[in-house]
């Protein structure tokens, strides 16, 4: 069934055990709104757990009570309440989701969703889950502690990529707002979240030594050297954007060649181009401004069949 | 006289021509907030000008208006008033201070002010100048346009550091969610300021290959090849974010030598240490967490040196 903030918190209110858990990978908003929503439930008396089926990033290292965070049991255990925060499916929960015996409730801000709880209180045009647990504790009772007002910060603040994201709007500004004057400090928790590991700047060095831009300057691309390829997904992510933010790149391309398998993975970003549909005519897909495939063969036999797709691409498009 | 942003409006109302202006090496703040004054005075019937005595820089090339700023002009010119933005100091605007004869206003944010306008409307607790344009425009008739919010969101979110520095508080968010609502497209507006020529990946591909880090982990440093050196300023700001941002690391520091002269130029951020104390000894100066200084000599002779004293510096501090 779907509901209102209002049929969650109702629902929150007559539970005695609570857990809470979140989709594997777990991001800034998926962690910081399962914490401030345990900081919450705790202080209503209620006997709160959090799960997770998953390791803990580095970056959100500095979160408050990570240490209250556990692994699903082996066997399903009986709770009064299950909560699902930050996904529109169980399947995204790893082993959580079928470890409890009970209701569920599903808190969510993605357009899909499997409606797989018994409530679902889902809002779309939130820019973070971190936005819709603000206002369920504004609504409830209105006390937002600087614990909570850090997690919830920093879940909106990295959903909406800082507020540079398109889903950026005049609420989630307003929601960072009012977390500011509970407590959050911006700067504080901007500066531990840019600390990243020596190992992510050296692999920066060598993916930036690769950079080729074309005669005409619309496409640039970087190959991840099969050294670095092998290690952590998080280690390259976001290193497109540097080839993407040239002056005159419409299509910035990442190749990843595999080391063990004869395969390479490529990213797309484009400015105007609908990458997506390129991706998918490669046997990949995607969005229209980020999509990604991934094509047998070695990094010199793919790359200039590619460089020369994209090109037909763009002159179709008239770009 | 000191003022506030009733007196003025009532000044900027009673002027029939008014001249604005603003501090050389012009940001994002200086801008916006000239051309959100200007398009608000324009709409009341005023005649105005926008002076500037620098070149434009090419990030803010998608500002609205901006062919109607001009050089000032040669000889004196009469205007009822004189507006000075963001900047403290006559001697900031350039020979644009020295060019008009009439009233002057002054409206800026930073916290050291000379005085030197007839009328000087002052608020350091603003994060930007054009937090105090927005709120004169309220104040006065509320009408703020999408052309102005662009230009006022630009302003407000590069002098905060797109709300990551410590200036960014509870006022600095709500001005930035009312100007979204009033037409503001902080994906777009983000997405031109983080577009930058080639030659700045070069340069940070080429800066980052330099990457050392001391064996104890708490220093990080880059160098500039001589060849870069020499090249726009622009071109290597914000470089040092890099070794700064990485785990463990306390120091960082960009050494900059000079082709043509023999010395080293040499840029300091720290997390905890105070590095104004440090640069001030080695003759230089700047902020407790981002200083510098010149040094003579080769970067070969300078760097065994200063890493030397850098570490002395944390054992005294107990880093």
């Amino acid at each position: 069934m779907r509901g209102t903030s209002s049929d969650a918190l109702r629902e929150l209110a007559r539970a005695r055990s609570v857990v809470l858990t979140t989709h594997i990978n777990p991001d800034g908003d998926a962690l910081g709104s399962m914490i401030a929503l345990y900081l919450f439930l705790q202080r209503r008396g209620i006997q709160v757990q959090m799960w997770l089926d998953d390791n803990l990033p580095v970056m959100y290292s500095f979160l408050p009570h990570l240490d209250k965070i556990a692994r699903p049991p082996i066997t399903p255990q009986p709770v009064d309440l299950f909560v699902v925060l930050d996904a529109g499916d169980a399947s995204r929960t790893g082993s959580s989701g079928h470890n409890y015996r009970g209701r569920s409730l599903n808190i969510d801000h993605h357009l899909s969703n499997s409606d797989f709880a018994d409530l679902t209180f889902v809002d779309e045009t939130a820019a973070a889950t971190g936005v819709m647990i603000l206002r369920m504790i504004e609504e409830a009772d209105g006390g937002v502690s600087k614990e909570m007002a850090t997690c919830l910060y920093t879940a909106i603040a990295t959903d909406c990529g800082f507020f540079r994201y398109a889903n950026t709007d005049a609420h989630t500004l307003h929601a960072a707002a009012r977390l500011v004057g509970y407590g959050a400090e911006p700067h504080t928790i901007s500066e531990q979240l840019q600390t990243m590991p020596l190992s992510r700047i050296t692999a920066l060095s060598k993916v930036l030594d690769t950079l080729e831009v074309s005669g005409c300057g619309r496409i640039a691309s970087v190959m991840v050297p099969p050294g670095i390829a092998s290690t952590d997904v998080e280690d390259t992510e976001g290193f497109i954007d540097y080839p993407r933010n040239i002056a005159g790149v419409e299509v910035a391309i990442m190749f990843k060649p595999s080391a063990e398998k004869e395969t390479v993975k490529l990213s797309f970003r484009s400015r105007r181009l609908n990458v997506s549909d390129l991706a998918r005519s490669l046997g990949g897909g995607g969005h229209a401004r980020a999509a990604g495939c991934t094509l047998k063969g070695s990094v010199y036999e793919v790359k200039p069949r590619v460089l020369t797709r994209v090109l037909e691409a763009l002159r179709e498009a008239g770009l």
